[in-house]
């Protein structure tokens, strides 16, 4: 099949480590709070409410990706939502998710349901089809999941935690129940996957925001067997896989080791390390700071030419923040990160 | 001069790669809410009136080396406690560390003071000077500061931070003002550490606990260069200094070349892989995961071996946690820690 590379591809080939006419990115958290278009709709309501609405979610994901001129749009839902549908009680508050009564014991994790994404998180699916006839080829759409030890803190600790020691607590002194939480959670997590992908989306992320919480033992024993699991079990599933930690930079080798097309990985080691750790044969995807963008497009733009030069001279690289864009963030900065990528890397 | 290899000498010792009779231990934040003699004091004086009382942190710091039997004491005090005497408005609330009005402006940083530690902390010197008398030489005492971006994190951020965006704005996007609120940190904290020695301390430990918020670049640029004139600053103090830092694997090299005796670590890399690569002279200080302490003495017994195994046959090493004991800690677990400890490396 001859195909123009372009910007209907070039996210999808970079994640196989194919030639692109230029450097693909996207932003994580593109469709949120930094944008007016988004703070407009987030005042008529809530966000549960809104990942709950497909003609909406479908709106904001397309509206981010035209803002900025990505190569890829990702479906505006929330890691959260399907533990939600297995009955977790997490509500949005000031200080973030917070769970009225947090999941501590083994009747706790035996009462949360077993889900079929397609029945309990059917919406997500319709938000994908929508966004996918709206993007009419245009560019690819990205569903997602967290990780099972980023989705197990907020459920064991009940939302934000600095030390996470409810979820320790309970992996380290009681880890069958731990292990229950966990595998109930990966089960979950590729179900979910699977059927994004089926729903139309053209590549799937795992994000495990909270994975630098263990050295490198607990993080083998608590996470990486669960990433191999849902890898394994999404062999079939013919779209690119992408495995993003943060503050993993010690443990790399066990995320390329899951399986994964692609490593995300976020500010904290150098992408030139991380290549040197991994190989040129595994894509990459990160990984700018996303406080840069506060800073004046002189100096942002450095900042951008010191990851592109990290990254190296290799297809198999997709431009990134390092975590989510933030709320104070211009809309113009982000716009100007996404041309400056593209205007610096064209082949 | 012939010293009896003993409790006494154990510590500093290690700190200089000395041999020693076993493995010196002691646990960061020894003194605190864990114990129930630390929580009957806090119900008659906050934390800060604790902090300036000579005669009560001096009580706290002994009894906590008494209840543990552990081979050095941390004056009790707080790294916030000389910021707050050069006027930064720190109060303890529910929340942590909390100030009204952050610090955020050029003038925010000009009107901060510039302290005599001798005199606007001289309840810290006093307090060191009676532990000293009460320890009669039986362990030595270690003074302490927080690292530069530590303490600019709470003061630019108002408290905790999840994201350090106000910090890092202020670093990345006005690098001039941010490095004049850094210097004046660093500055205080030079003196803060030599007034401690000059007052006793047999060792001075600086705590870098959000060093982990940068990639390799501007950690050398905002952390590692101040950590360097912390130590070149303080060349001529005559007792071990040791520079600890929280998610700063990735940057472990640059700990060491900031000149400390000894490079203390968090758990998120284990002992071996730090030996690794900073070579088998530089003194080391971790790692055991807090949260290990709510295990079983069995299991626990198996993590403290491990963390034994990984630091190898070598005598300068100082076993510690990874960070502070938390508050839900059992204490005869802590204490089970340190005799384990002593037990398992006897020579």
């Amino acid at each position: 099949m001859v195909r123009a590379m372009s910007r209907s591809t070039r996210f999808v080939d970079a994640c196989y480590g194919r030639p692109t006419d230029c450097t693909p990115v996207w932003l994580m958290r593109q469709a949120g709070r930094y944008q007016a278009s988004y703070r407009e709709i987030r005042k008529t309501v809530s966000f549960f409410d809104l990942c709950q609405n497909p003609e909406i979610a479908a709106q904001v994901t397309v509206t981010a990706v035209d803002e900025l001129n990505a190569d890829a749009g990702i479906i505006f839902s929330d890691i959260l939502v399907p533990v939600r549908a297995m009955g977790a009680p997490v509500e949005l508050t000031e200080k973030g998710p917070q769970l009225a009564t947090p999941i501590r014991t083994r009747a706790d994790i035996d009462a949360l349901k077993i889900i079929d994404p397609n029945v309990e998180c059917s919406f997500v699916m319709d938000a994908i089809k929508q966004t996918c006839a709206a993007f009419d080829g245009k560019v690819p759409l990205i569903g997602f999941a967290g990780g099972p030890v980023t989705l197990a803190s907020y459920l064991v600790e009940g939302g934000h935690s600095n030390n996470f020691m409810h979820l320790k607590n309970m992996l380290y002194a009681d880890p069958e129940t731990g292990h229950a939480l966990l595998g109930k959670l990966a089960t979950m997590i590729a179900r979910h996957l699977r059927a994004q992908a089926e729903a139309g989306c053209g590549a799937i992320q795992l994000f495990e925001s909270w994975g630098g919480i263990f050295g490198p033992e607990d993080f083998r024993e608590f996470a990486f067997r669960y990433h191999k699991q849902i890898l394994d079990e999404l062999s079939d599933v013919k779209v690119p896989k992408l495995l993003f930690g943060t503050g993993t930079a010690v443990v790399l080798e066990q995320l390329k080791e899951a399986g994964p097309d692609v490593v995300g990985v976020d500010w904290r080691i150098g992408l030139d390390a991380a290549r040197k750790r991994l190989g040129p044969d595994t894509p990459l995807q990160g990984n700018l700071d996303p406080c840069c963008l506060f800073m004046d497009e002189g100096p942002l733009k450095e900042r951008i030419q010191r990851v592109l030069a990290q990254a190296g001279d290799n297809p198999g690289y997709i431009f990134n923040l390092g975590h989510g864009i933030l709320p104070p963030t211009k809309p113009e900065r982000a716009r100007f990160l996404v041309d400056t990528v593209h205007e610096l890397t064209r082949r």
